[in-house]
C-alpha cells in the first residue's frame, strides 16, 4: 500500500486535540474521515504531535497509507473531503513504506503568540493570548536560556503527562517582540505534555516582573510542579514545523 | 463636551460594513451602543472610512463626544461595553472640537491579502482571500504601477458609488510576496466605492496570466466598469491606517 505524507495546517479551535477520541471531535478523526472517504475504506493516519486540545498547528505532519496510488491528488482530494473543517492538507507527497511521522520526526518547532495589549483582541481572536500588562521581552529572553539543554523538566510537566522520563533536550528559546506581538519560539526532539504552555505562562510571569529572571532557573532546578507559574492558555500555541533526518 | 479621537480594530465579518443601518449589525452602529452605555446618553460617532460589508479594519479612525470627559479611562471602558462584539478600541485620546476623522483625513492606507495556494484556508479563514492559481506578483507590481497618479478611475468604481466624482489621485501602490501570502498596499486621500477591491480583482487576472500587464493601463484609459475585471471579495481588505495633518 503506497504510503504518504501529508503537511498539515489546522485551527485547532473547533477540534479536542489532535488524538482520536469517541464522540467528539478531533483533528486526526475528521483526518481519517475525509482519508476513508477517499480511499473507500478505514484509514489509520499517525501525526508527528499529539497536539492538545484548542493547539493550532501550520507544520503538523502526519503518514497514511492508501490501498490505491493517487499520485498527486491526494491533497486536494482530502481537502475536497475535510470541508468544512478548518483543515487544511498543504502538502501530501510519496514515502518510503517505513517512514513513520512520529517516530522518524528529529525535532519539533513550537510558535506561541502573545498580543501585549489592553483591548480585547478581535482579528486574531482564538489566535492568540492577549496579556494586558506590560512585557518585557529582554528579560523573557533572557530567562528562557535557562530552559535550554538536557533538564528534568518536571516543573513544566503536565500532571496527566503519559511520557516515561521529564528529561528532555531543548535546543532553542527565543522571545521576541514585534510591536504588541510577542513571539516565543522553542525546539526539541521531543516535548512533554503541556511543557510549551507551562514555559510561556512562567515567562509571562518574568516578563510582567511578578517574578524575577533568575526565577525560571530556580523553578526549573526545583523539578516539582507546584512550582510552576500559570499556564499559558492553548489558543496561542502553534505546532510549526517538524523535522525529518531525510530531509536535510 | 470633550471630543475623542479613536483609534479602531475589527473583524468585517460578522457587520453589514461600518455605517449605520437599522435592524442590522454594523460597526458604527456597535460603537455608538457601546459609547451611549459609557456616556448615559445617545453618542454619535463619525468613522475616516465607510468600510464595506466584510472589510476589516486594523486602523480605523473616528471621532465622538461624549458629555463627561473621562481622561484615559475611554479605551477601557469602550472595550468593556462592546463585548463580545470583535471591535477593539486601540486608543482613544483628548482631541480639539473641531478634529473630523472623516473631513481631516488626508490620506487612508489600505492591505488586501491573498493566499495563494491550492489548499483551503484554515487559520486565515475570513482573514483573507484565497487564490489557488499561480500568481506572478512581480507583473501584478509592474501593472499596477498604472494606478499611481491622478486618474479617472470610473473602470474601478462600483455602480451604487455617490461620491462626487471618480478622479482620485493615488500615492503607492505595491504588491510583494510572503511564501504563500501576497499583499497589495496602497494609499491615497481618498477612495471610491469599491476601488480597492475592483484594483485588485483586476490584478489578479494580471497575475494569474489571463490577461497581459498592459491590460490594467488598458482598462483604466477606457473610464468604464465594464472593463474591470472580477471584484475581489470583502474577507482579503483591510483598512490599514490614516493619516492626519496634525499626526506629522
Amino acid at each position: 500500500m503506497p504510503r504518504y505524507r501529508l503537511l498539515i495546517e489546522y485551527h485547532g479551535g473547533p477540534f479536542q486535540g489532535w488524538q482520536k477520541l469517541p464522540d467528539v471531535p478531533t483533528v486526526q478523526g475528521a483526518l481519517e474521515e475525509a482519508a476513508a472517504k477517499l480511499d473507500g475504506a478505514p484509514v489509520d493516519i499517525y501525526g508527528a504531535g499529539r497536539t492538545d486540545s484548542g493547539v493550532h498547528a501550520t507544520g503538523q505532519v502526519a503518514h497514511m497509507d492508501l490501498r490505491i496510488d493517487r499520485r498527486d491528488k491526494v491533497a486536494d482530494a482530502m481537502n475536497f473531503h475535510l470541508r468544512p473543517h478548518p483543515i487544511a492538507v498543504l502538502k501530501a507527497e510519496r514515502v518510503a513504506d517505513d517512514f513513520h511521522a512520529r517516530f522518524n520526526a528529529t525535532q519539533r518547532h513550537y510558535r506561541y503568540i502573545v498580543i501585549n495589549r489592553r483591548a480585547d483582541l478581535s482579528l486574531d481572536r482564538g489566535l492568540a493570548w492577549r496579556v494586558p500588562s506590560k512585557l518585557d521581552a529582554d528579560a523573557m529572553h533572557a530567562a528562557a536560556q535557562a530552559f535550554v539543554g538536557t533538564h528534568d523538566f518536571s516543573t513544566f510537566r503536565d500532571t496527566d503527562c503519559q511520557a516515561l522520563t521529564p528529561v528532555k533536550t531543548l535546543k532553542e528559546f527565543t522571545v521576541s517582540r514585534y510591536g504588541e506581538r510577542v513571539e516565543f519560539t522553542c525546539r526539541a526532539q521531543s516535548f512533554i505534555h503541556r511543557q510549551v504552555r507551562s514555559m510561556v505562562g512562567s515567562l509571562v510571569d518574568v516578563g510582567r516582573g511578578r517574578q524575577p529572571v533568575g526565577w525560571i532557573a530556580d523553578i526549573l532546578a526545583q523539578a516539582d510542579r507546584s512550582a510552576c507559574g500559570p499556564v499559558a492558555p492553548a489558543e496561542g500555541l502553534y505546532l510549526e514545523k517538524v523535522d525529518y533526518a531525510a530531509d536535510s
